[in-house]
């Protein structure tokens, strides 16, 4: 008999079926147990009764709990009128067991699955945590968000490569690099995929990619981590940044859309509220957003800083929420020291650049801008970073035979998911963190010999 | 005005549009030039005739050469009969000049893009060599080859999910590990998601990731990397094995017709076969394929051994395409001491094991099977492997509380692309591959100090 899964029960009304599972929880009544069963597609609710189940499947009720994996025979009957709830899958039908097999047996839960608990408890037992309904949920959402990305870009002739991780010699900034033995040398973690992509616009004009990034942050924060994904695109013969921010733009649009349709369930176990995104995006400069912090806020002395502090962030957040019911901000023309060598120089103010981060309910989601395409530009502005041009003689080969004028983004995919979904902590949106202190388990509970 | 791009241009029959790109070359006639620009979409033919065009665009006619990005206005001309060429795109119109600005200037090129050099050049000079016809083409049939395998696993309700690639403590082998600094401390690459899509399997049944995996490869061969995209997926709630297996063939089998579809042009370019799938696999034990060896291939000894040897998966290749018509061959049971500790043991053998390689042209791509999914048979399996349980305690957790049957597969992307297009060095199927003398660049030219 081949399997039946949850989601399609209903159909089978009457008839006999087999279901897989895992058991999500056992109700003892008197002779009859009732259990949930778990499969990817939904719950249904299994009916225990002695009477009816063959000799080998009678031993085994009595050992039945939480997320025993089973395969069940049975009947599918209507509920009860009493029992019967129309708001929840499968809520008019039950499943009469006739055989049930133990698959693997678990162990007691410590605790009921989704149990409220420190981070560190939640984080130690993160292969059993991620099982409940609120993680499975985030992940969900996190996986569609993912495709919702893909999807857009793929739909806009962008084309999607594999980034190296590994990178040699002079990389982007020197602090918060890990560092690698490679063969006897040293190589390091890469913190973007910033000068791959941008050597692939000579290719596709158009590309992106999507991969984990490293940051080596001494900080301990509820936003930090150590390894994060990050959702990059780059694009070429742009005629000016508005194009990258608009471009920006639909695609977010694209990802909550996409959420919004595939994923309606889980941003309701999630109590999720659905981002609010106006038709044009609101956009200011640095200077603007500083200016209405000073006014507005009291925020003494922010227009004499290169950038926002996180409070600012969040404050900004609200003043756009309030003033025009958008979740997002696009700030730009930050300041030419706050951004790194490559970034376009505004031609009007050369101590700006044509740079942008986008703000989500207050927190930066993307960073973004436009790329100096011209090759002597690039080689001027790395001296003035008091960088040697000798040492990026690689990347600098795709501006030496024509780069036309290019810009892109990348995107914290943790970071938007925590702030979409309103969680306390970036590492519940985060599967299996990594930070200064823990590689799944805590740094002092690992063994770390070679 | 808007640009055009290059594959609308013939709608645009007679009239004005802009359009950009780069020179891919230049032929000058007299005083008439030729160029043909490429944009993402395809090449065009210019036609510039100074005559035609205002005095800044005369101006730079003459230091034109390949890989200038250029933005050109234009009018749309049908090309005079004894110049058309209906096989090639655009082989109908041609643009004629009437304004041409230089987004960006582009140095001679040391060798026409495409020419055929040594491996080091061609890595050396890999940023400008990635947009020679031929490497565009490799890389986009490796686009889609990744979007047909996510597409087939979405199809089949798997949820993709962002594997980390820091790993701490044990790891799956000792040997071929990179080792990281991690705070003070050290730290891994992960040599595949294995641990992680297991955990995952309880949480969502099934899964898929993709993404860098790092082998610390002291070879050098045309097959070794050190940086690799593994496709991976695994599912729970199996019978057996063979649901795995069948899962795999489907999967790419969508993979091949998704650049069927999508990429013919790419294809063709390569001069690359179609592969030969047959409805239903062929597959043998790894016995089996050593008697054949031993006996219409005179390899004498190979049953004794525990594995193949890269010539002998050659020669088996060989006889399945003669065979069976087939380009792909499932090779299963492989030995116990040849596979990693959490295969599943072959019931009827416990010195075997339920494990396959998928071998396509004669090439392993793919490693899979089923897994042991009981909490105790893991423990002791890893005792006898000489591992201690304690140390792989969150990985266990995944077992400790209900794993149902299951498996899965890892898939080598570069492997798969070198193959498919019948390339000489799998670097060829790698963008910016990393050996034990390269990153980017030969080690020995990088400066690696910190």
């Amino acid at each position: 008999m081949n399997r039946t899964l949850n989601e399609k029960i209903e159909k089978n009304l009457g008839g006999e079926i087999e279901i897989k599972g895992w058991i999500k929880a056992r109700r003892d009544m008197g002779k009859i147990v009732f259990l949930d069963l778990r499969d990817r597609s939904g719950l249904i609710q299994v009916v225990v009764v002695p009477s009816e189940l063959d000799n080998e499947s009678k031993k085994v009720v009595k050992e039945l709990r939480p997320e025993y994996a089973l395969q069940i025979k049975g009947q599918v009957n209507e509920r009860g009128e009493k029992q019967k709830n129309p708001d929840i899958v499968n809520g008019n039908v039950e499943v009469l067991a006739k055989e049930i097999k133990v698959l693997s047996k678990a162990e007691t839960l410590p605790y009921e699955l989704g149990t409220d608990m420190h981070m560190d408890t939640y984080l130690d037992n993160l292969p059993l945590n991620l099982r409940s309904e609120k993680s499975r949920a985030i992940f969900k959402i996190q996986a569609t968000l993912v495709q919702g990305f893909r999807n857009h870009l793929n739909n806009n002739d962008f084309v999607e490569f594999q980034c190296p991780k590994i990178v040699g010699g002079a990389t982007e900034g020197g602090a918060n690099v890990f560092t690698l033995d490679y063969f006897g040398g040293k190589a390091y973690l890469a913190q973007s995929p910033q000068f791959y992509k941008q050597k692939m616009v000579g290719v596709y004009e158009r590309v992106y990619t999507l991969g984990k990034v490293y940051r080596a942050e001494s900080h301990d924060t509820n936003r930090h981590l150590s390894e994060y994904t990050s959702l990059d695109f780059e694009m070429g013969f742009i005629n000016d940044y508005s194009e990258v921010m608009d471009m920006m733009y639909d695609n977010l649009k694209k990802m909550f859309a996409t959420v919004n349709e595939d994923c309606a369930k889980e941003m309701k176990i999630l109590n999720a509220e659905k981002p609010n995104l106006p038709k044009k995006y609101p956009v200011m400069t640095l200077k603007q957003v500083q200016e209405i912090l000073e006014e507005e806020y009291n925020e003494e002395g922010a227009s004499k800083e290169p950038d926002l502090e996180p409070h600012q962030e969040e404050l900004i957040g609200r003043y756009v929420k309030e003033k025009f019911n958008s979740d997002i901000l696009f700030v730009t023309h930050y300041p030419k020291e706050k951004r790194p060598v490559y970034t376009m120089p505004d031609p009007e103010n050369p101590d700006l650049t044509l740079s942008f981060d986008v703000l989500f309910r207050g927190t930066e989601i993307v960073t973004g801008g436009q790329r100096i395409h011209d090759y002597e530009m690039l080689k001027k502005n790395m001296k003035e970073f008091g960088l040697n041009p000798q040492d990026f003689e690689y990347y600098l080969m795709a501006f030496k035979y024509g780069m036309p004028p290019e810009g892109g983004i990348g995107m914290g995919l943790e970071r938007l998911t925590w702030r979409l979904l309103g969680l306390d902590n970036i590492k519940q949106a985060t599967l299996f963190p990594r930070d200064r202190v823990r590689i799944d388990l805590p740094l002092t509970k690992i063994d770390r010999k070679d």
